[in-house]
Formats: C-alpha cells, sequence, structure tokens
C-alpha cells in the first residue's frame, strides 16, 4: 500500500465526520517578519509591540491572517488535495489573538456533502476549529469546496450521499464579534496609528480606494504558501498546470488586499470575523493587484468618547482587482464580477468608536 | 474627503514643521534572519550573540542598516511619496544599538526648504530622528529630497516660500561619533571575524575592491522594501513605471554594498555614522552589483596596544557598482559619476585599533 | 597585499592542517521561518514546540538541516571557494539538536589530499566539526572537494604533496548513532504528525515516490544560501557563468528533497546520521524537483511496544530528480547516474518502532 497520501475524494466523507488534521504548528516572532516582507502591512497593533500594550493587550499578536492561512493550511492536505475550487467561506471568528510561541492544531467537521449533477465531483462543506496549545479556540470557521470523485458516477447520481446543505450565516452577527480580552481604545493613539478616522467617519456604501498597487512575484507567492504548510501543488509546481503557471493561493491575495487597506482603513486594526469570501477568478506571477473597500455595516461595541474612543465594528467588503479599477464596480450589469475582481471578502474589523 | 494619503507636496512644508510619523515598529530576530537571507552580511557582531557579548555588549544588536531602513522607511510616506529624487543624506549618527524588543518610532522636523526654478516642485530638507520604547533617541540623520509641487507655478516663482538652506556638516566630526556603551575591542577575536586587519592597516587613499557580486532579483529588493515598511510605488508597482520595471530601493544598495564590503573589511564591524550618500544611478532586477572601498580617514577613539585592540574609527567611501570596474574609478574627467555607479555612501565604522 | 580573501588553493592544504572558520553564527526563531518559507517542511517535531515537548526534548529544536547548513557554509571561504566540485559527504553525525539562542562555530582539519593526474587540481578531505556556545560538538562531518592549484603543474606531478587518502565508512554505523537526550516516543501522537507508519512498516529495499515537485526559482534558491553565510559565488552571480544561470546551491536540493520527503516519511523525524551524499547533476531556476527514497536498511535502537513506541533508526537513499520518475530508477545500465537525477543522499533517520 502506498505510503503517501493521496487526499480524499467526494466518496471519503460523510457528515458528522471528524478529521484531526496534522502537524502542529508553532508561531514566532519569525513569522510576524516573513509577513511583514511579504505584505506591505503597516497596521500599529502587529507592527508593534508599545502599541499593543497601549491598546490593553498584555502580549504582542501576530496578524490575524497568520493565525488564519496556519490554521487553514493545515486542512488542505485532508480536505482540497483534490479540489476543483474553493466554493466559498462562512462564519470564520477569531476567538482570541494568536500571539508567538502559541501551538495551533486544526479539526475539522463535515457538515454537509452535495453530489454534484454530472457525478464527477460533490461540494464538501467543512467547519474548522484551530485550538492553541491549552486547548483553547483561537479561530473558528465554514468553508465549501468541490472535490473530485475517485470513481466519476454517471449523471443518474447512484451511489450519491444524501445531500445534507447546512444552514451558514450570510454574515455573523455583530452581538457574535469576540473582543479581544483587555483591548480598549480609550488612550488610542492615532498620530501612532497613521490616520484620524473612527468608526463614525465611515459611513455605510461608502467606498475607499485603496490606491496602491503590488506586482506579484513568483517567489513571494510561494514563500508566503509554504510558511502556512499549504501543500496544494498548484501553488508549487509550474508543471501541474497546462500552461506552465503556478497559481496564486488565494490566502496571498487577501494577505495582500488587507495590507494595502491599511491605506484609508490604518484604524481598522483587528480582524474580528469573516463572513463571506469569493475568489472570483485567478491571479498569475506578473499581474498588479489593487485594492478597494466598502463599508456595509457599522455598529458600536463598547461606547466611546471624543476623548476615549469605545469599540467598534466595521463590516466592510475588500475587493482585491487586477489592475486598477478606480470606478470601483464589484458585478457587471449581468450580476457576474466585473473583470479584474480577484477577491471578494466580506469582514467585520474592530476599529476606535 | 479621501481617506487615503495622497502625499505632501511641497506647498505643504513649512521651516519648522514637525511631523511625528505613522506606525511604530518592534524589531526582533526574525528582522536578522530576514536580512541575512536577503544580504550576504557575515560581520560577526550582528551574526553572533556570544562575539558581541564578547565585545561587551550586553544585548545583541541587529545591524545598523535594519534600524536606519525602519527608521528611514516611516517617513516616506510623510517626506516623499510625491519625491522626484532622493537628493542627498547628512549628520547620521547611530546614538545606541538597535536590539530585538525595540520599538522604534521616527519624527521629522522640516529645516529648509528652496523651490526650484521651474516652478514645479522643489527640495526639502529634514532632520529625522528614530526613538525607542525609553524614548530614547537610537538613530538621527538629516536628508534632503526633491518634491513635486501641487500646483506647478511659472518660473516667476510666485508664492515660493523664502529659500531656507541648512548648514549641514560634509562630515560628522570624529569627536561626535558615538560608541556604543560597553563596547570594548580588547579581547576581540580575529579569527572569529574574518580577517586580521586592524586601523592601522588601513591607508588614507587606499582603496579596497571587495571582488564579489550579486544579481539583483525582483522578489529580494521587494522583500526587503517592504520590511522597512517602505511604501514607495515605484518599488513595487510594476505598472507606475512607463518601463514596467520596478526600481530597486537605494537602501537595497547600500545593505547589499556593506554587506559585500566584508570582504576586506571584516573587522568594520560598527557603522556609527554616514556622512553622505549619493544614489548616482538608478539600478534594476537584473542587474549584478558589485562594491569597493576607499579609506577616507582614520583615527583612534580610544587607545589600545597590540594584545588588546582599542577602538578605532574608518571614515570609507564605500561604492557600489552595476557590474565590476576592477579601476575603482569614481567620477570621470568631466567630474560626474562614471557610467555603472549606483552608489557613493561615505561612512564611519569602529573597527579595532 | 590584498586585503581580501582569494580563497585557499590546492597547495595551501597540508595534513594534519587545522582551519578555524569565521563568522560564528546564532540560530533564530527567524531561522526557522525563513527556512520553513523557503522549503515545504512539515515535521511535526520541528514545526511544533507542543510535539517537540511530548517527545521529551526541553527546548525545540530547528531542524537538523539548517544546523548543518549553517555549519557547512562557514566552511565554503576556506575550503571551497575555489572548488570544481563538492565531490562527497561522510561521517555526517549530529550529536545534539540545535535549538534557537544556540551560537555554532565550524573548525575543519584536512585529513587527506591527492593531486590529480591533470596537475591542474587536486582532491582535499576534510573533518569539519560545528561547536556551540558551550564547546560542546554539535554535529560533525567529512566532505570531499575537488580544488584548483594556484599554479597549474604538468602531468609530471612535480611537487606533489604526498597522496594522503582518509579511511571513511560507507556508512555510519548505527551503533554510532546519537539519540538526541531525553528522546522517547512512547507517548507519539501519530495523527499530529500526519502519518501511521512505523520502523516496522517499512521494508528493506522498498522505494518510495513522494510523488509532490516544486519549481525552483532564482530569488529563493539565493535566500536560503545567503541564510547559510555560503559565499559561493556560481549560487549568486549570473555574470560568473558563461550561461549566464546561477547554480543551485546543492544544500537547497537537500533541503527541499528532505521536506518533499515528509509525504510517505512524516514520521522520520529527527536525521541522525548523513552517511554519504552526491550532488548528480546541476539544477537552476525553472526547474521542478520531485523526490523519492528507497529504505536501505533499518534497526531498533531502543525497543518499545505497540503502545509505546520505541526509537528506531531507518537508513535511507534520498533522491531529488528535475522532472518526476515514477519509475525511481537510480542509475542507468552503464552505472551511471539516470538523467535528471539531482541529488543522491544517504541518511539515518530516527522513527517510532
Amino acid at each position: 500500500m502506498s505510503k503517501t497520501n493521496p487526499g480524499n475524494f467526494f466518496e471519503d466523507f460523510q457528515v458528522g465526520q471528524v478529521i484531526e488534521h496534522a502537524t502542529p504548528r508553532t508561531v514566532t516572532e519569525g513569522d510576524r517578519a516573513a509577513y511583514g516582507s511579504l505584505y506591505p502591512t503597516r497596521f500599529a497593533l502587529p507592527s508593534s509591540a508599545v502599541f499593543a500594550a497601549s491598546v490593553g493587550l498584555d502580549q504582542h499578536p501576530v496578524e490575524e491572517l497568520i493565525g488564519f492561512h496556519i490554521a487553514f493550511g493545515k486542512t488542505v492536505p485532508d480536505v482540497s488535495l483534490n479540489a476543483v475550487a474553493n466554493l466559498g467561506y462562512a462564519e470564520c471568528r477569531f476567538h482570541q489573538p494568536v500571539v508567538p510561541g502559541d501551538t495551533l492544531s486544526t479539526k475539522s467537521e463535515v457538515i454537509g456533502l452535495k453530489q454534484n449533477s454530472n457525478g464527477k465531483s460533490g461540494v464538501v462543506y467543512v467547519r474548522s476549529t484551530a485550538t492553541n496549545q491549552r486547548g483553547e479556540v483561537a479561530i473558528e470557521w465554514a468553508r465549501w469546496v468541490m472535490v473530485h470523485k475517485r470513481v466519476p458516477a454517471d449523471s443518474t447520481a447512484d451511489g450519491a450521499p444524501e445531500t445534507v446543505i447546512p444552514d451558514l450565516a450570510k454574515a455573523v452577527d455583530a452581538t457574535d464579534l469576540i473582543v479581544p480580552e483587555g483591548l480598549v481604545f480609550s488612550a488610542y493613539d492615532f498620530t501612532a496609528a497613521g490616520e484620524p478616522h473612527r468608526l463614525e467617519d465611515y459611513e455605510i456604501g461608502e467606498k475607499i480606494d485603496h490606491v496602491d498597487g503590488v506586482t506579484l512575484t513568483a517567489s513571494e507567492h510561494q514563500q508566503a504558501t509554504r510558511l502556512w504548510q499549504n501543500t496544494a501543488k498548484v501553488h508549487f509546481n509550474a508543471e501541474a498546470r497546462p500552461d506552465g503557471r503556478n497559481l496564486i493561493y488565494g490566502g496571498h491575495i487577501i494577505s495582500l488586499a488587507r495590507a494595502l487597506s491599511f491605506n484609508g482603513l490604518a484604524n481598522a486594526q483587528v480582524i474580528a470575523a469573516i463572513n463571506a469570501g469569493a475568489h472570483a477568478s485567478p491571479a498569475f506571477a506578473g499581474d498588479t493587484v489593487y485594492a478597494w473597500s466598502e463599508v456595509l455595516d457599522r455598529t458600536v461595541l463598547e461606547p466611546g468618547s471624543a476623548e476615549a474612543p469605545g469599540i467598534g465594528a466595521l463590516r466592510l467588503r475588500l475587493v482585491a482587482t487586477k489592475g486598477r479599477d478606480e470606478s470601483m464596480t464589484l458585478r457587471g450589469e449581468d450580476g457576474k464580477y466585473a473583470p479584474g475582481v480577484l477577491l471578494d471578502l466580506d469582514y467585520w474589523a474592530l476599529i476606535p468608536a
């Protein structure tokens, strides 16, 4: 019997099945530096231990997306090695900041299955949970992927499992957002953070063009993807695709767009939840990526005053595009994503209120 | 009103104005590793905690240029986002070593202004100071940049500010050099450091060809530049230049040349001051960079003996070239930089005496 | 006299000579992250501090190859700067794990010399020892390289040194393998480690195709090689070779193949010894590298039980290829390495038994 992992196929999943993913991973200050060399991030909280302490945190968290990518990467060999496409995310909540020294492990429960009518693949829904070395939940999320069948059936769907589609929220309710223990914005230093804008300065429906573009390189996305121990072949093996080009890991685009969004959203310091996400089209080395954001909602979690800000939550749509689109158009008249849209990410960020 | 930072234009600066730059940044061991992956540095002091302790330091400093690039990077969004060119540096002194755990913040004071006769741009002189988490000065320097005007005037210079040109020293006086607290070379290990040469072995006027060349790659200079949170578009966005090529960050060439200078200057362990610097021509991925040095001056700061070296200071011109120039020619007969010269950096280094 | 290091030529070596190599190097968590960004490594022990503690280690080691590459890199400026080829390795043993905070220094003793009959070069055999800041041996190994003569002699071999060929073992004897202090596999977590296979599951002669391929990039191999302070020009200077292509550092291929071997050898957690190694052909950016392994031997070092595994040692041949060779052919009928074979590495790994 082969000793290597062929990955799971659609037939290998059952609703209720729990998969403990391999390779726990300790986060270090080295990850913070590597992340900073790969993404133009300048958010004051993960950049500065002094700033983190000034907002009440007793340790210096890394970017939320470092934790997310690591936790996510663990699920790839078991869940999506034979994936056709990563279809969506939902109900992702960050339960507590990840700090250097934390060791993350991930497990996933299969929460839904739907064989496609072509009999060749099916959609697998999983809820994944990353825990730290104390067994506490750090991050949880749901995602669904289209996975090849080992043995394609004909279209009569003989032997297909019962279709179960989980009931996933369109967005995390603001009342379910978790504020990191100790976080206070009452002594928030807007000068150090780089912008004066607070929750109240953002209007629902407002769009922000983040201006700057970054040209993707082959080495950088591979280094990032490897850092998260993500093994999907299409990112590393130019021979694995007919066009000889490596596909950029979708999470690379998420991190890049989030970093670019500093310019206009410098005070959206903490990602509290990811409501939904779609990778609208693939990206390749040589593409120049820009980002824009749309304010979808805003709410005060802990009231403050002019002098001593409280904590607010801003629900944002973060859009990455190939080439700059100053019109900030998400979809064409046909309802499809506009050409050039790479990513449509809906998330909640904490910001002084 | 736009929430994004358009950068300052020439009209936005006034002499005496103080700008507190955003995003304090904590330096970590991750930065040391990232730096070591990007530059072929082998100086024993930043390489080895044991060596650092053997020369009297109670913590293990990172390369001086890590501190400089981080501190410098913070000034870019406020000072040089709309720069035409970075014209020069002066009076840069390293007040104390930067060690992992230090958090650097930078502020700048405008110390001079001169509108150009074409009315389209002007020169802005700033003195910048980086302080650590204890509020102590870590690094200070002056630089001047040519910045676009927001609204170009005609050549009559209507509305131009009064011209103020600061009096900047051609070089930091040796008596103003700061020796890091505790530094002693009395038990200096020349074998571990890699070369036997002491201050006395270098003659004023001597030139040293550092032999080795490094071919620049697009990923590496971007990773370096990002690590310093330097946001200048020309380094990241291939669409930002008509030729579709990213300009290599000048500081990348400084760090590369300094690292190459190990071969012949292995004992020039500590950069104490930068007297002047000019980026003579731009560099691009694919260029192969070499370096040579010229000894400009030397002085004993703390006398030693044959057995127990003291501390000396070597004033060096560090020249980076595109392609190797074994003749080590700085300028042609016309007084202009010779073709191929990328960098002309004048600095003081501490070395066993 | 030139202050720069021209490297040693064949004439500069004498049997019995001891060379203390320059630049001690402190290993940090930054190195772990950099390594993880450059190689797709997922072995649980170096990935997770929690896993390391669960197998009895009181500190969190980095990959053995990080220590090896750093220790090896130090020998390059003195031993192989003028090398024609790196011919082989033998008797490499890892005496104790390298952990962040350790400072490695390396010295080498010349143990053999043989001038080539063409009079232009000769083979130099050295035994190198890396010690940590406590003066304890961390790693030792022998290697032999072909080095240019400074002054080529005619084929009469006038003035050639007496030929001394050291007696090097074909493989480290299993009884000489060193188990890291404290290491126990009795509570080994196979789920966390990613595979269920123990020593007994591997048959002598068994071959394992590690499936995945990685396309090499210019930036990545340079960053890796620099991280180890390896100064060999052919890796960095595209002008140093007629074809304008940088040669990939052989150690890069070793690390890449070892990381790929996780898929099928996930429990081969600790490299205990390297018996032999040959770089069969050069690799370049753009090549896609695959790996396969062959089980050469196996032995129980500390007996265990089904519930509480002991410690076994697996002797493995690790082969890296350019392009995938599912037939896993090492040599052609002519006895030469099959086309596409890049690396043939013979090593011992510790695995639950």
